[in-house]
This record gives structure tokens, C-alpha cells and sequence, in this order.
């Protein structure tokens, strides 16, 4: 018996809506995988999100030798060096197996490509874009839910429900798209659209509406199509401009496609187009979502 | 001395960013005024907009016998009957004297005019019409910050925000407003964007960035100045909403206009102007803010 074969890592996967977990052995096989809800400090504060990160390592960690934990989280991480820094120092006061701290996209990125260069597009509750050649990084996107995230899961719903909003009241004609979303939440009366998505929870439950736009966009409903078109040219121009940034527009490089809203046929395309029209050698890899498995894979 | 002049009314007005509470006597004077943060429930969660209500009226109440308190409160009440219930009943626990809750525009529209019918519009951190004619009622706008408040203080707060996240990745080009915006807010390094904007506050933060817009809209800068026709034209679709549904198209009516927006010379102007192109007989009075004034008009 090694003696490695008694140490394990942690990978952490910290989205918009959800946060997992994972402990793997050395091999990379997933051991133990644990679900959270958002640990995204800029929807539920600092504190909050430190507090449960800090319960996650501990139910992962249990009885275990843990080598290192290495940690992506959501929330404006990949711009703030300075907020990544004391999250480590707050969680390196309870743990004292090393951890790293970084934002979500590289996890991302490793989980579609062993190549060291390339470019990650996310668009699952929120959008960003990002890249890396050679020494050099950029973003672009990932303003979060307040004023970014365009073409995101959370910004489509948001769109939807300023549009059923305006109809409920008079301010437009009404469209098949309403009724199909009023009809899945059972709205009833204009004060349950109050109820149902001023909540605690409010992002997940916005960003929730995409699905359903998706569907009905898939029966041909043309509001529904263009609205998924729309969010696809919002995402594909955060790729272009890290794409441009990096001058990447004549090689050849991985881009790396993840989250749910590629699930929608009509924006991947829309999304694909538009970065093969300016980079016609880029290879697309769209990745399933299978957090931990990335998680692992960027710990060992 | 009458029995009369023993007692008092309280009036409460309830905005987007702060409460006001006012203890007046039966001749409308105010004598006591109290200054309270958000009590909208939509954004701070029913609990703690109970709590904070409770403190409020305790203190204005404090060692005076009250003949009603009259609360006009944001956060979708004009649409709600059911919560406006659970709030009185709530409140009524802890006071003896009668309490009346209503949705904020009641308030705003008094405060203008002693016309039974008309219009209120309102432009402050968050954005409504409503409307009155006879027994009939109707409300246009409100929806609130998450999917609604087109055209108001928070909502141009966010269209600049999202264009200065999109300047700063690389997905459009620069523009003068946003160095102002930069400066002001003493942001130097991305990070800072969401140091100073995703806080326990950020309606209020949000909101404070029209100001700068129409001061550089003042200053000749046309993207600042379209941001605010912009506003205007969302706004005063509202109103045109409200108007229609009350048919008052044809008649002599009263249009309040109140909130911080009006400040803004050209976004008052733009609504102005489309409420006067579909209801040239309507009469505009713009009032200034100064919301004890119209709670004790309401209350007495």
C-alpha cells in the first residue's frame, strides 16, 4: 500500500444556483459528492457564502486525509484577486490541508480540453467568457445577475418577465408565451407573479423560465425563437471578445461550450455561428454538465 | 378645549429606498417625523418590513392618543388586497387605534390635486401609473426592480451599469458617461464595480447613478440624453396605459406626476409630451417630493 493511496482531494463547484462538492482519490474517481445551495457572495453576501463553504468542506472532509481542495466559485471571483485571497484566509482558519481558490471557468474549461490554451464560454444561470494564450488571461461578461449576465438562463426569464409584465398591465399585446409561463407556475391573478419570483431563491426561479421558452421556441413559437437568438448573439459576443483580446482570430484553439442553456439547440447554433464567423479554426467541444467530474480532474 | 385636540393621525409613506412616518395633528400640522429604510417587502422580505413598520409606528406614536395611521407602502400592495390584509392584521397586534394599509400612489396622487379622478405617475427609484374614474381603477407599471420599474432612477442605473460592464470587457466601445461614472463612484479597477454595486443596498446605489446621467445630460452629452428620453418614453407608456384603460383619452383630468426622475428636465419633458400627444385635455402638475405633507392630507 502507498502511502498516497490514503490521501483524497476536494473540488468545488460554486454556480449561480447551486453549489456541489466532491471528494476523489488520487485516480480521480469521485468518492462522495455534495449538493449546497449558492454560495455566491454577491447574492447572498460574504459572510453567508463563506459560512457555507466552510460546512461543505466539513461534511466532504469527514475522516478523511485530504491533500488539497481546490475551489471555483461564482460571484466576479476571476476579476477580484484581492476577494479570492480572503476567502482563502477565512477557510484556511478551519482546514489545514491547503486550499485554492479560483473562479468557476477554468474547472469549466479543463472539463472540455487537456489543452492549456483555448477559451470557455458559460451560460448557465449567468455568462461569461474566458480565455488564456500562453501567459495571458481575459474576460469578458460575468457581471453577475445586477447588471450583467447577458444571455444567461436568469437574464432570458428576466426578458420574459418584463414582457408578461407589460401585457398583464396594457403596455403591449399579449403573446402565446405568457399564457405558456403564467399556466406552468399557476398564475392565477397579476399578484401571484409578485409571489412566485420575489423569493430568496429568485435567481434560480427566473432563470427556470428559459426551459420553458426553450420548448415552446421548439414548437415553432416565433417570440420564444427570437428571444433564445437574442441571448445566443449576447453570449457569443463576450467569446469574441476574448477571442479578439487574446488575437486568437487566426489559430487554431479550443473553445469550450458549458451550461444549460446550451441544452437549447437554437442558441448553441446561434452561438457557434457567431464565433466560427470570426474564428474559423476554432475546434467547439460542448461539455455535458457533470460538475464533479471536472472538479476532480482540476484537483489531481 | 375640544376632545378632539387630544388626538392625532399618522401617516406612512413607504418608497423604494426609504419610509417616512409623520405624526400630524387633526389640522394636518406635522409635528413629529421620522426617517426609516426600505419597508418593501419584495425587497427585504416580509419579516423584517413588518419589524421595521412596528418600530416606526411605535415611536411615532409614543405617548399620543391616534385616531388612524394611514400607510401607503411599495412593493406591489396596489395589486395585492391579500397582503395589504397581512400587514394590517400583523400591525394591528401591536396597536389599538385603527390602521389602514394602501399600495404608495394614493399618497402621491393626493398630494397633487383634490380631484377625486386622475392620474398619479409616479418616477422615483421605482416606476408606476394608476388611475382613477368613478368606482374604476387601474394600474399600469410597478412590477417592481427585479422585472419592472422601467424608465425609473434604478432602472437607467442599471442600462448604464450593464454598458459600462460591456466598455470595460472589450464588448463595445467607451463613452464618456462611463468615465463619469467611474470617477464619481471612485471605481479604479473592475473589482470595485461590484464592491460598490452588489451590496445589501444596491437599489438605492443603483438608483444614485441618474443623477450623474442627467447632470451629463445637461452638459450636452447625447448618450446620457437618450438614456433619459429613453426612461421618459417607458414611463409614460405607463401613463398611456392607465389613461386608456379609464378611457379618459377625451376628458379634463388630472396627471400628478411625483418622483426624483421629474427632477430631470429632459426625461420630464418626453413624458409630458406622449402624455399631451393622447390626451390633450389633460391637466399636469408636477409636485415637489415631500412626503409628510401628503400623508397627513391622506390621513386627515
Amino acid at each position: 500500500m502507498k502511502k498516497t493511496e490514503n490521501y483524497f482531494v476536494i473540488g468545488i463547484d460554486g454556480g449561480g444556483t447551486k453549489t456541489v462538492g466532491a471528494l476523489a482519490n488520487l485516480e480521480g474517481e469521485i468518492l462522495r459528492e455534495i449538493y449546497s445551495s449558492s454560495t455566491n457572495p454577491n447574492k447572498i453576501g460574504f459572510e453567508l457564502a463563506i459560512s457555507r463553504l466552510k460546512n461543505l468542506i466539513s461534511k466532504i472532509s469527514k475522516n478523511k486525509k485530504i491533500k488539497i481542495a481546490y475551489l471555483g466559485l461564482a460571484g466576479g471571483l476571476e476579476r477580484d484577486e484581492e476577494k479570492r485571497e480572503k476567502i482563502k484566509k477565512e477557510l484556511q482558519k478551519f482546514f489545514n490541508f491547503p486550499i485554492v481558490i479560483d473562479g468557476d471557468q477554468r474547472i469549466a474549461f479543463r472539463a472540455g480540453t487537456d489543452e492549456r490554451d483555448g477559451v470557455v464560454v458559460i451560460a448557465g444561470t449567468g455568462s461569461i467568457a474566458m480565455g488564456w494564450k500562453e501567459k495571458k488571461e481575459a474576460i469578458s461578461g460575468g457581471w453577475d445577475w445586477l447588471f450583467g449576465d447577458q444571455g444567461s438562463a436568469f437574464w432570458v426569464g428576466k426578458e420574459v418577465l418584463e414582457e408578461i409584465g407589460k401585457a398583464l398591465d396594457g403596455r403591449r399585446k399579449s403573446f402565446r408565451l405568457k399564457d405558456f409561463v403564467l399556466k406552468r407556475f399557476k398564475i392565477k391573478q397579476e399578484k401571484d407573479l409578485y409571489n412566485k419570483f420575489y423569493s430568496q431563491n429568485f435567481i434560480t426561479q427566473v432563470a427556470s423560465i428559459s426551459k420553458i421558452v426553450d420548448e415552446l421556441a421548439r414548437r415553432g413559437d416565433f417570440f420564444s425563437k427570437k428571444i433564445l437568438i437574442d441571448a445566443g448573439k449576447q453570449v457569443s459576443e463576450m467569446a469574441i471578445a476574448v477571442i479578439k483580446k487574446l488575437k486568437l482570430e487566426n489559430e487554431t484553439f479550443p473553445v469550450v461550450l458549458v451550461g444549460g442553456m446550451f441544452e437549447s439547440q437554437i442558441f448553441k447554433k446561434k452561438v457557434e455561428k457567431e464565433i466560427k464567423r470570426i474564428s474559423k479554426k476554432s475546434k467547439i467541444y460542448l461539455i455535458e454538465e457533470k460538475t464533479s467530474d471536472w472538479s476532480s480532474k482540476v484537483s489531481v
